[in-house]
């Protein structure tokens, strides 16, 4: 046995995958041998999705095409609508999607087949159901009326109108899809990680994505999002966040959307790449003060604790001032993430091997009964 | 970053644990200092139930408390039963017990209370429901009338009630308790890994348990003990059975109840009592054919591939002898096992470490969009 041990297998290495890296030297997402942010600055969202499910990027024809076969898969079966209906109106948005993409996996013909053919098909008809399946959740759960997909707009304005009820404007569509493209994958953080292990028991997509889901909603990875925003609004201004950060620090509390695993003390190229987002998104609605805080709160923690935002940070306020409920931040970056989650879960049923560690064991030995 | 590469993370340390430990040398199973194998002799599951979740074997006085404890939580909300009923009739068993596990977690007043107080509560109300759960999902499924707890029976009795409804004999309720017991933890398995990964986010008990459900479902894991059952009534008989495993490893299959990554090339000791167990089942309902077939089997399997069977191997036929359909074999096992999974989702919580591992990346580099 491996005698080091490594809490949360920090720096162990836990597969191969040819789908995506972080270069901290080089400070560069690799996905699928592109830089993410090159990505996020000049392709779509969906262009990304054909990537890593591919491993190419797709022409305009091959993206069209996909684009179709999405639109073509838009629609939740009726029984799902209802089971979003039955849950708890206090249910978390997290909870509901587990709930729902869980309760969708019987409807999908090909569930166990794991095939890369039958695995593509799958992952394409999740992204176009996850985003639905948040929206009318939220609708659900709040007693509103279900916003249906409209096939006449794009992936993208599609799905920021199902969550908001409004066509965006061409500004918020492009800054939606940067940040879908920049939540879209990530190398093997824990929700990833989750998936990757469970398709390991030759276990279904759905039920990978399931695990996924759970993960993510924890504070220490997605559900940062949302917390960020609360911070941000419970402070109100620029003194208020110097100070309830300082008094969080003083308690030795974490400040979410600070640090990171893999890139503790550099910048995560995606902030930088939604703060410049957030800046022209406050000046195009006036709320420019939101900016200024942010970075306020920014200066405040490289000052006192030499540590960058997280994607987290930034994200939070560009999806409120998109008109997004705060409890849909973190199923909006699950939803961009299915993609991801997918790719790596195709590649563990393609390249398989149990996931099965082993541990130290601390407790007494040689008792009866 | 540790330069070697594990596939599978076998024989990597993941965890310190002083839950449970494979003393592979000693041949011993060691749970909280006890062997598995000798507890499944002398006392009951929520014996074992209350040794995982407290660190200690209660006494008589504890352990009846344990039980009307239990016996408050039986139930399941209105809204769950209409859930169950709402699912497609052709639903795995284990996704239903996913979706119906995901759907309980916001009934939980305490679901988002990390404290191993609150925490034990909610393991508490799963030991109680999650037999329910499956028991009525499976009834949904097959559209028959629910069948409803019977808290004049023990819990072990009442499990098995539920599933067939009718009052086990005293030797079916021993049996069947025996195999909650040897069900109920073993170490690092893959499923009580993913929960472990998905608590380590800070994510809640219930979310960390759906997770385990879509792990165990893969037929490298829980879903065994289904295959298990399947090809022994193919076979028929001794002949048919060894017909069978030949022509699977001629052509290179894997036969399911087989081999296990810790003790490979040793027995499994929880094999070896369930099948003294299918051995006195057998003899009782006149099935001593299924016992003999099932040694060819294991010999069979000795000669020509030096492999052990695992406990699913002689778990399936005592299931089926007790008149559990095939279909709930799986979610047996994860019931059973959701006290071991809960009582590592504590032990994650308590001491927490973010499980984030990093990867080799083998894609292309320097690609421009
Ligand atoms: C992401 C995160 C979990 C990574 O944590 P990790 O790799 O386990 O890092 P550690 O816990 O070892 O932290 C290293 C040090 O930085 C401090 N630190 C890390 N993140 C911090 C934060 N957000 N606020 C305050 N201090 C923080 C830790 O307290 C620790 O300090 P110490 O050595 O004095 O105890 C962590 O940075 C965090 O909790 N961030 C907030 C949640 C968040 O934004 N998550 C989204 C990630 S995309
Ligand atoms: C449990 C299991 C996944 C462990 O696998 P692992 O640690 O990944 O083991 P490996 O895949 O490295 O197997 C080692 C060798 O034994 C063989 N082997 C292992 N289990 C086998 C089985 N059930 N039938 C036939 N051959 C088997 C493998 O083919 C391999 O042979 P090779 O070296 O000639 O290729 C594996 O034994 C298995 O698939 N068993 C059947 C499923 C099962 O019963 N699961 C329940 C476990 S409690």
């Amino acid at each position: 046995m491996s005698s080091s041990y490594y809490p949360g297998l920090e720096n162990v290495i836990a597969s191969e995958t040819a789908i995506s890296y972080l270069d901290v030297e080089k400070e560069e997402i690799v996905v699928r041998g592109y830089d993410l942010i090159e990505l996020a600055q000049n392709v779509t969202y969906l262009d990304v999705a054909g990537l890593l499910l591919e491993g190419s990027l797709p022409d305009a024809d091959e993206r069209n095409k996909l684009e179709e076969r999405i639109k073509w898969e838009y629609g939740l079966p009726q029984n799902i609508c209802s089971i979003l209906r039955l849950l708890p109106k206090k249910t978390d948005l997290m909870d509901v999607l587990r709930t729902g993409i869980s309760a969708l996996a019987s409807y999908d013909e090909e569930l166990e087949d794991r095939s890369k053919e039958a695995n593509t098909r799958k992952a394409i008809r999740l992204l176009a159901k996850v985003p639905q399946l948040l929206a009318n959740g939220y609708q659900a759960i709040t007693e509103q009326a279900f916003v249906e997909p409209r096939d006449d707009l794009s992936y993208t304005a599609n799905f920021l109108y199902m969550i908001t009820g409004q066509v965006p404007s061409k500004m918020e569509e492009t800054i939606f899809d940067q940040s879908l493209i920049v939540y879209s994958e990530h190398e093997m953080p824990n929700s990833t990680f989750a998936a990757r292990v469970i398709a390991s028991t030759q276990s279904d997509l759905y039920g990978a994505l399931t695990g996924a889901v759970a993960s993510l909603k924890g504070n220490l990875h997605g559900g940062a999002n949302e917390a960020v925003m609360e911070m941000l609004l419970e402070a109100g201004s620029d003194e208020g966040l110097e100070t309830l950060m300082l008094s969080k620090l003083a308690r030795k509390e974490r400040i979410m959307g600070f640090g990171h695993r893999v890139y503790m003390k550099k910048a995560d190229p995606r902030a930088l790449l939604m703060k410049d987002a957030l800046d022209a998104l406050a000046l195009e609605k006036n709320r420019s003060d939101l900016y200024t805080m942010c970075v306020v709160g920014e200066e405040l923690m490289k000052r006192e604790k030499n540590l960058h935002p997280n994607l987290d940070y930034y994200a939070a306020p560009v999806y409120y001032l998109l008109g997004i409920p705060i409890d849909l931040f973190t199923p909006v970056f699950l939803a961009a993430r299915t993609i991801g989650v997918s790719s790596h879960v195709m590649e563990q049923h393609a390249h398989n091997r149990l996931f099965r560690p082993r541990v130290h064991y601390t407790g007494p030995r040689n008792l009866h009964p």
